[in-house]
């Protein structure tokens, strides 16, 4: 694995890599794309995720999120934060609320690498 | 769950779903996807679908695959099966060989669904 490699996050990486359809995958690039895959391979967090992308302006609140799942409130940080550590969700603090916000450039990269199988 | 949505493959339903950021998924179609994305979630299985795909005409028989890759072709077998099991590679067998296909219209789906979250 190539140093500068090493120091790219995922989704760095996913935006470097072109379709899969037009070369193979190196093994470097599927090690460090697998994880944003296997982020969103829940069905809870597939769900979350959209919540948040379809919410106005893009973000939701932890306080939104409680509102619109059945799931229990640490059930929910759980997910929220292995999508945040993947890559895949923003957050910030804003008053005594954490608000989560789409990585679009993410999802947008992860479409880009499956979607050139397409054409 | 509706009894339509019980008779979808898990690439129908992907098909029927609108782009993440425009509605929440439901829970039935989030079961119904998470299994496409958990079968992609596994950095042999991105290589072995890379391979397929940027292969001519976009198949590949195992013999192909065993010359490409440094797995056992027991553990490739494993890979391919779960690959076509979760509707992302048509096989057929011609002649000795059994030969693989991507699915593009399920990876096409799939960018579709996370792609719309990009725009």
């Amino acid at each position: 694995m190539s140093k500068s490699l090493l120091t790219l996050t995922p989704v760095e990486t996913v935006a470097c890599c072109n379709p899969l359809a037009t070369e193979p995958l190196s093994e470097e690039h599927a090690i460090q794309i697998a994880p944003l895959l296997k982020a969103l391979a829940d069905p809870a967090r597939l769900r979350l995720l959209s919540l948040v992308a379809s919410h106005r302006d893009g973000e939701a609140c932890v306080c939104d999120l409680n509102d619109a799942f059945e799931l229990s409130q640490p059930t929910i940080s759980h997910h929220l934060k292995v999508l945040h550590e993947a890559g895949l969700l923003d957050r910030h603090k804003r008053g005594v609320w954490v608000y989560y916000a789409v990585r679009r450039d993410a999802l947008a990269s992860l479409a880009d690498l499956l979607g050139g199988v397409g054409q």
